[in-house]
């Protein structure tokens, strides 16, 4: 079904610098989500690292509220930058040609 | 460069299907990370998502450590995720026979 391993192998060494150069894209870009109506604020990175956390004095006496508002802040983070990660991965995709010849 | 697109099309049919149920088992699968010696404890399922978390009320009254654990315990919890889906993908990835017929 493929025409010889060596265009593959080539391919595979293509997509595994271009996710590379993806993922030292990705750790530039930074997200910023809040929940609460800001009374926790969230940073990540591209690569879903957490880089800042600011959580609002007032909620440190609503533990549950506090616990319930970080639990929301974290999976909207983690949605965005996954949805952010399947686009870049797809720009990344769609700039390479698998069909055309690689030499 | 492949053989003909019905082949492909076939293929990337037989990944989506397989992605949606590996989707569905990391679902099922839960994570669980502390820092702090237990003091903040995140439960995650394999997909990522936050289903718990718990907090020690002795941190409710040092803000500087409750953000700085809590961005330790969510870091740890989404490498292991991310481990665990690479895992879980190549395990996949794996069972299948890109080069073999489909039919």
């Amino acid at each position: 079904m493929f025409g010889n391993m060596g265009d593959l192998s080539e391919m595979l060494k293509g997509f595994e610098q271009q996710a590379q150069s993806l993922k030292d894209e990705l750790a530039k870009k930074t997200f910023s989500v809040k929940s609460g109506g800001g009374m926790v604020e969230l940073t990540l990175n591209g690569n879903g690292e957490v880089i800042d956390l600011n959580i609002d004095d007032e909620l440190l006496s609503d533990k549950d509220s506090l616990q319930i508002l970080l639990i929301g802040a974290i999976n909207d983070a983690n949605k965005m930058v996954q949805q952010n990660q399947q686009q870049s991965a797809m720009g990344m995709l769609g700039g390479m040609n698998p069909f055309g010849g690689s030499k």
